[in-house]
């Protein structure tokens, strides 16, 4: 009865994706999508685990795994039962911790560690309850719901109280949006046509394939080279038609008045929105992009750090569209917050997905705030990528360019234990016959 | 002559202040000063070393350390010659490494661990120029000296152009005001009484004391408690006088709203600055408590995590003084950047220090400042607090209040090897003979 948290053991976990450009753009040439992967156990008999993790892309994986065992003497020993009750409790500690809060505060290296331990406290109370994550989000009571989140450093903008009336607010009618969507899913939108590393030929056909298979917005990285960009507009664009909504993402690589003539340069094409114009760090950036590119729609958040910039992002009109990660903020505690913040200044959450897993793990937000909170899916895409999702029990599964409601419960974060044994870094046994292929060569 | 960085050293190096409540505060109330400690070696056979370090306060400085060994492969083989000729290549190098990029971007562990490396490397500059780095700096061709900056994300704020005109200016009458700096040195001001573990009778102790030995500022933390700043506030107007500055210093204590009534609370007494009121992310909401508290002045920097939120605190008039901190951000070279952005937005720059071997190393940040750049010490001040110069080569010297000018080539940063062999963590002399001492108690 007084089961608690035994161990926290983490996996440093690589994908050799830099040898097929996948993930190629403007700012990140030679990926290897990665995990620093988090499995909480328990002595509680029953068999229920927690994992969790966040995303990187090679190296420094090592680094993040190092600052999440920094985080064990607040995670293990605590009671189970009172830490699903109370994720928030536990988020409150990681945050706190003043020798580690140095690091950051709340940014970087020691706020994804903490995202990683809290996304995976929710896969075990998803599991505990016997819950897909979104399910148990849309089930709880919404005085709780507000309770788990932070209102330090946002108070300003959003309030429990006014946290509590938007949830109230959500959940009306909630049952039948329920029933919606888990008969159609919640909509996708496919970025693997467009990565910076394909061919014409190969974004052409990709592009074609996503319509086809139902998608209506698919994204192109942009950023490089503005001749190369709009021979590549051109043709994707001439392969879709006017009807499907092309984004185009820069990744961060201008400066803001670089991003706003590179922007308008595209502007023939329609691009839907520009994404990463510049630094995730710029709010006042990003309003002056967004003020010179109309009615192009300025899009961000894949690098926002937390809540504080996503609020300032949200106050200075800054943003059309707010794209939550689902492992770079310190995990769901604080995506409720930000999802909370977006629903009061009324901007749409089109998530950022892809990498390894971001896809699982992100799914269950919007399909919570679709049915419990924003309610709504208008405008509202979560990004589709479809790379590794082959190594996880439960991945996403997309039926005419929509995400599936998931049916496990849990977070649908779990690798398979094969995965786990072949890509851990560097001693797995992918990594170490790689390491012998090229020692032979 | 073709010597080459042969290797990078790094030291976990952490000092049991928290037994001693010195460096308390709002947030921190343990804090373990600790250093994560850069030693960059050559085959020069000059005997020359670049020393460096980042600033923590206890756990995670280990975390720290790993970040700085990430680093290493752009490190070791680099020419020395080149590398002392122009760090700021490999500071593009070491920002522009996209696989650690997504650690931050330009923020937390990854970028503190960047900083260390570039202090390093100007420590060996400075000793391989026989100068004191603030000297190298007074010395730099104005063109060279503006391309140690890197511009992304603050070109709408800053061109190179600017920089070089602003440095050109800086030279004007730069003769006369080295002699001033070398003859009077640079004014201080002292946290030493403030801190919030000390009782009445000591804060007022040490106030008196920071009057008789020439500072004309001091700085209280509060934001605890109301009732005891209001207490601990008038005591130390009362020991002081009228005519010396206050400043209080709330160390992101506050949201908003809450950061505005508690520095109305203390206005009678007349505080100088109210230093960091709230998250240091929040460019608006720092906007906002400077609209409505004064004239008691808005301060900040200590955690502003890198140039790009600098540049938005000056462009939104957030703050009337700016305090850069030498080893937050990444090190020399963006600290050039954030110089130059005060320079041109004519706002004081108030250098946060203390912990270990801040004051050591932003001296040469300021007196650079004053002789070639601002060219003024008009409301400028130093932080200065009286713990743990004893471990260095060659600690600041203070005289009626001020920094005397270093006189010793480099960054000032080399601690004696005594303390390193003490003092590292876990296993240095005074660590091992701790653990001993309370396995026996």
């Amino acid at each position: 009865m007084n089961a608690t948290i035994t161990t926290i053991e983490t996996f440093d976990i690589r994908f050799p994706t830099s040898r097929e450009l996948d993930g190629s753009d403007a700012m990140n040439p030679n990926p290897d999508y990665s995990a620093a992967y988090v499995v909480l156990r328990t002595d509680a008999g029953d068999g229920l685990e927690g994992h969790g993790f966040t995303f990187t892309i090679g190296r420094g994986n090592d680094i993040q795994v190092a600052a999440i065992q920094a985080l064990r003497e607040h995670v293990v020993g605590r009671s189970v039962d009172e830490l699903c009750a109370d994720p928030g409790s536990l988020n409150r500690d990681l945050i706190g911790d003043s020798q580690l809060r140095w690091l950051g505060p709340e940014k970087g290296v020691m706020h994804m560690a903490i995202g990683a331990v809290i996304n995976a406290v929710w896969d075990l109370a998803g599991r505990r309850a016997g819950k897909p994550v979104w399910k148990l989000l849309v089930d709880a009571d919404p005085a709780w719901l507000a309770g788990q989140v932070d209102y330090r450093y946002i108070a300003d903008a959003l309030t429990y109280d006014e946290a509590v009336a938007l949830l109230r607010k959500g959940r009306q009618g909630a049952a039948e949006r329920e029933g919606l969507l888990r008969k159609s899913g919640y909509p996708g939108y496919t970025t693997s046509p467009g990565w910076l590393g394909y061919s014409d030929g190969k974004l052409t056909r990709l592009a074609k394939q996503a319509v086809a298979d139902g998608f209506t917005q698919i994204k192109l990285k942009v950023g490089a080279d503005l001749a190369d960009d709009i021979r590549r507009m051109r043709a994707a664009r001439t392969a879709v038609g006017p009807d499907i909504r092309i984004a185009i993402d820069a990744n961060q690589r201008w400066n803001v008045p670089e991003a706003i003539e590179w922007t308008r340069a595209l502007a023939e094409f329609a691009p839907y929105w520009i994404e990463e114009p510049t630094s995730p760090d710029d709010i006042l950036g990003h309003a002056s992009v967004r003020r010179a590119v109309a009615p192009v729609k300025v899009a961000t958040g894949e690098h926002v750090q937390n809540r504080i910039v996503f609020k300032q992002l949200l106050q200075a009109g800054a943003i059309d569209v707010l794209q939550l990660d689902s492992a770079r903020v310190g995990g769901v505690n604080e995506n409720l917050a930000v999802l909370l913040l977006a629903a009061k200044y009324q901007v749409p959450v089109c998530p950022h997905a892809g990498g390894v897993g971001l896809c699982e793990l992100v799914q269950h937000l919007s399909m919570f705030d679709f049915v419990a909170l924003s309610g709504t899916t208008q405008d509202r895409v979560i990004e589709y990528v479809d790379h590794l999702h082959e190594h996880f029990r439960a991945p996403v599964v997309m039926q005419n360019g929509h995400y599936t409601a998931p049916a496990a419960p849990g977070f649908s974060a779990e690798m398979h234990p094969e995965t786990i044994a072949a890509y851990t870094f560097p001693h797995g046994t992918f990594w170490a016959a790689d390491r012998e292929r090229s020692t032979a060569a």
